[in-house]
């Protein structure tokens, strides 16, 4: 028995991606200040998104529309159409904003790609999610691609028997102890939680701190020394 | 060697969408009907949709959001919020649509599911087509489903070697010539084609009448029949 496949998260794992979801928002509450403060704005942002994910579910386009929608409503109507064309220019820029790797994204992936097979499980809309990993010039590294509209133990365990044999030989790395780390022990797997500076509020959660298969990074410098630490341990 | 996997198409093929899209479509034009006469407005959505296919994908939110785009072009900057708010609710009528099987649609599946994998290929958000799978009623009898960003040869080349022997042995059953039924044959496969009433005009292509591997049904009634009728011709 050992280690078969290593997961990563793409967004604020990989590359970056909140920071330019949070540029968006500070552009789009600063387009309403004359109806509402910032934070204020902000707040009713986060609220709309939290109720349209279940609709929209996770990404850039869902994303604009909870903006739009934002916008609608704390100007009770009043908003202008010059405002609604900004919020929609933003929101494409995100859709084709260059892809900026994180530090030691790629040596990391490089490195264990030799010896495991990595995927890419990552949430958000299915063609925004294609081109990031198309223009991240890592593609040619992964042995598989995974969008889902959730991350959930199930969804960990059926993608991990799919690709190898089962979530007990896989490790799941990402910035989400949420989304990445809690569910991907669950299912059965390693958690490798590597914090990004910006964690959207939707994805905070606790660390499993006496759970053995959880570990912590400071960056994905040391995913490979870790990898092979837990290997050595286990005898895997 | 026989027939391994027969994959559906999901709208308007298993179950009712463009006229869901057509009918949202209608209510945009009427709004706008004060600015430009329907089929005016109507055709500038359909180019602003073409445009936007690259940096959207297909799906609900990428209607909508295009929807809103056209609405601010055709007015010039002056629609009213009001307006955009109703093209949101539209939008999120779409997305919470109860899913309306077509004709012989669960009979063809439940009677092809006994005998090979049943697949499912379609395009679009994630998240919505997740949930109109589920709500179905099919779900069960789907050996797996395949939400794609687009449908070329190699994305069925991919799906069915993941899901049988390859395309060789493998039949894409769809409304869509150009989506469904070419590039599956493109790929070495079998396409069957089941027009239904209301087809996107992007989806439009001519039918490849010499191509032995071309089948048109009127229904889903047949497709068990014509199966069978395949595999007894070709002694597979």
């Amino acid at each position: 028995m050992s280690i078969q496949v290593i997961a990563f998260d793409a967004d604020d794992t990989l590359w970056v991606n909140e920071t330019y979801f949070r540029e968006a928002e500070d552009k789009f509450c600063a387009l309403l200040e004359d109806y509402l403060p910032h934070h204020s704005v902000a707040k009713e942002l986060f609220y709309t998104e939290l109720q349209n994910i279940p609709h929209y579910g996770y990404g850039v386009k869902g994303f604009m529309l909870s903006m739009i929608e934002t916008a609608i409503e704390v100007t009770e109507g009043r908003v202008e159409a010059s405002v609604i064309a900004e919020i929609l220019a933003a929101g494409r820029e995100m859709l084709r904003h260059p892809v900026d790797l994180l530090p030691h994204a790629r040596a990391a992936v490089e490195a264990l790609a030799a010896e495991f097979k990595v995927l890419v499980i990552t949430k958000g809309d299915l063609l925004d999610q294609e081109r990031k990993v198309a223009q991240s010039g890592l593609g040619n590294l992964f042995h598989g691609v995974e969008i889902v509209s959730d991350k959930t133990p199930e969804v960990y365990r059926r993608i991990f028997a799919r690709h190898g044999t089962g979530a007990s030989q896989a490790m799941m790395v990402g910035n989400s102890l949420k989304s990445d780390v809690l569910p991907a022990i669950a299912a059965g797997g390693w958690g490798v939680h590597v914090p990004h500076g910006i964690t959207w509020a939707l994805e905070h959660a606790e660390p499993p701190q006496a759970e053995p298969r959880f570990h912590s990074l400071p960056s994905l410098e040391t995913l490979p020394d870790l990898v092979g630490q837990i290997k050595a341990t286990h005898n895997l």
